[in-house]
């Protein structure tokens, strides 16, 4: 499942071969690892057929691939078999909602979606490709998009800002016959739902008997809302800067009304302080704070998922003090709800039945498939795997492939 | 320069790892060994870092990646520095004029699309990546391009037809501050210059005595008529399927009637084959064919380049009766002139200064270069080198890059 690292570059030498010319760079190198990883960037392309001599040219460009086109063109279906378009996922965003950097436009979005682009190498064995775009209108982001799609097997859709993002989602899923999947909600949803079953099962308890409160009401607060209430949740309701959203709220936009009207159904209203008082779980996708004595008021038993990045709504330490399964975002505490436990497998899982679309049912085989790593070793510590768990990957492609055949979206 | 071939794939294993399932492809893989070596594409993304661990991943990734996007949000000439932009071509197509087999559509295209990019990587260390366009219509062409160049330091377009190539070309030069190459324009035109700079060399003239005849008058055509004469050659004729491009026709297309302006001092009109009667040059990018008294005709000590393939316009042994110098488009004759000898070099050294186009100067230097590495073997059965000569792609990159820098267009 690991990819080959190849090309190993020195600090100081660029992958042409050609030494660094002093460019007032060289200081961040020195300054934070981070910078000297960075430099030359993370990724490469390779041949995967030699080129060695002129019959090797003569197979693999003219005139040898004349043949192939021809074959694809009159059966379509061919470019499956004979290109790497069935394993190419393009990794798109248009800048505007970047980790916790806001809008930093498509070259400084570059080196997160690189980043994204081996870890689907790397975990799923899938190829991915940096597609940065300097339009943020959705109308021209989609017309781009299904464009460019003729070259790919899939598209991820990356750090793009609320509301849009639905929409663009939502448009290219009925416009493109291939994947189109919006990272940062259905990849944060389903690890969310794999540790939230397996904290469940701990607890003895199903996913009915709980009250869950989640604190964002953005792309991801409402994926996790949708998925909690598709996997089964007792009741959810979820919190953005002024409080919970309820139908009663008057400044809703058009997604928190939709949201407003399957979530909730306690019918809360005022703070998410107010909310969590005898809840059950907690999910923190908002990026602001939770104050301990709210925490102290969730019922017995509860479950904390601080995920803000890089500081949870609250430390897990103080969450520690009053509930029984703490998880963060962070690799340097126990339980990391991580996307990465996600996108590569279920975007390997798609491909490999050439799947036309990612449906409810994959998703939530995945979450299913991610929380059965843990098995018998489950505690409260560990309620989902490490992002380095070899049996993640090809458990969550498995799972989402089938659901595919199951589903009727799989297309071999 | 030759990159490494990893994941050799056997016939019936794709890259997943899965076995392949019945879908009727086999018999084309046992009937033609290339499309065997087509399987599963040709190409595939790597990472140039390790993640191994967390410690890698907090590196590469979040929370690392952060420090990297704030630097390029505030100073956003590092992006070169650290992403793989300034590595990476985009090799768009629109599927419309594909090898000899015109409007195939976007997937058809895409074996020659990788085709293209592995041989970015194999002969000038470049990373490419295919982007066909299920959209034909310029403007589209256009804005897509435009709205995709920040993942980019480049822009290939390939196996466009004619006339919207040039504009396409024209309007995305304008657009971008990143190279944009018609490679079936100035590719062509470079090796043609270089083969013909050397025949003239052989034959102890310059390129002010000869007076030469192309037949077609499409990317190729065009481009190489123009760069003759930014070259000095003495004239040089254009004839389309209607016969010689000359100002007193009346069905010229705007980019014919410019062809007029500048080509045909002589004056010439009517048939290609009375073009020839006398010509020192004959240049065939059309795929028609040159009757052999038409080959006769020409002057004492021709040169005939007949580039069409697979079926050369007069095949060699029949040329070789009457020209002092033969070159063809295949690698199975002598003196294939083949666009591999300059694309890559070009971009490499483009890329390397980070040059904000591809002028003339570096096109014409890139054909000098291309020629030099002949030397002092030359002779008629060698004015050209061969693709595989390892010679070939650091001398264009080092003439293209001194070009850019002399030209005033590089960046670094």
């Amino acid at each position: 499942m690991a990819a080959e690292i190849v090309n190993p570059r020195s600090d100081s030498e660029s992958r042409n071969g050609h030494t660094e010319q002093g460019n007032g760079a060289e200081p961040l190198d020195s300054f934070d690892p981070a910078f000297a990883l960075h430099r030359g960037g993370k990724m490469a392309v390779q041949a995967t057929v030699p080129i060695r001599d002129k019959d090797d040219l003569s197979l693999a460009y003219t005139p040898g691939v004349a043949k192939v086109c021809s074959a694809i063109a009159e059966q379509p279906d061919l470019v499956h078999d004979y290109t790497w378009k069935s394993q190419v996922v393009a990794v798109v965003t248009d800048g505007t909602a970047v980790l916790g950097l806001g809008d930093i436009g498509p070259e400084a979005s570059l080196p997160v979606m690189e980043g994204k682009a081996i870890l689907f190498k790397q975990f799923g064995g899938v190829d991915a490709v940096p597609i940065a775009l300097n339009c943020t209108d959705v109308d021209e982001i989609v017309e781009t998009v299904v464009r460019l799609a003729p070259s790919f097997g899939g598209v991820n859709l990356e750090d793009i800002s609320a509301p849009r993002c639905f929409e663009i989602e939502k448009r290219l899923q009925e416009r493109l016959d291939i994947p189109v999947f919006h990272d940062d909600q259905h990849g944060t949803a389903v690890v969310s739902l794999a540790a939230l079953r397996n904290a469940a099962r701990l607890s003895g308890r199903t996913l009915g008997e709980l009250r869950a409160v989640i604190s964002g009401a953005g792309a991801a607060g409402v994926a996790i809302a949708k998925m909690l209430i598709e996997a089964g949740i007792g009741d959810v309701a979820v919190a953005d800067r002024k409080g919970v959203v309820s139908r009663d709220r008057e400044d809703l936009t058009p997604i928190k009304a939709e949201l407003a009207s399957f979530t909730n159904r306690a019918g809360l209203s005022g703070s998410l302080e107010s909310a969590l008082a005898g809840a059950d779980v907690f999910i923190g996708v908002s990026g602001g704070t939770v104050p301990e004595p709210a925490v102290a008021s969730m019922a017995e038993g509860a479950f904390v998922f601080a995920m803000a990045n890089p500081d949870p709504e609250v430390h897990p330490e103080v969450a520690h003090k009053y509930a029984a399964v703490v998880a963060t975002g962070r690799s340097d505490f126990p339980n990391q709800i991580n996307n990465v436990l996600a996108f590569p497998g279920i975007f390997a899982g798609a491909l490999q039945v050439r799947a036309s679309r990612i449906t409810e049912g994959m998703k939530l085989a995945a979450a299913e498939a991610l929380a059965s790593v843990v098995g018998d070793d489950l505690a409260a510590d560990y309620v989902i795997p490490s992002p380095f768990d070899e049996r993640v990957a090809p458990a969550v492609t498995a799972a989402v492939a089938a659901a595919a055949r199951a589903e009727g979206v799989a297309r071999r």
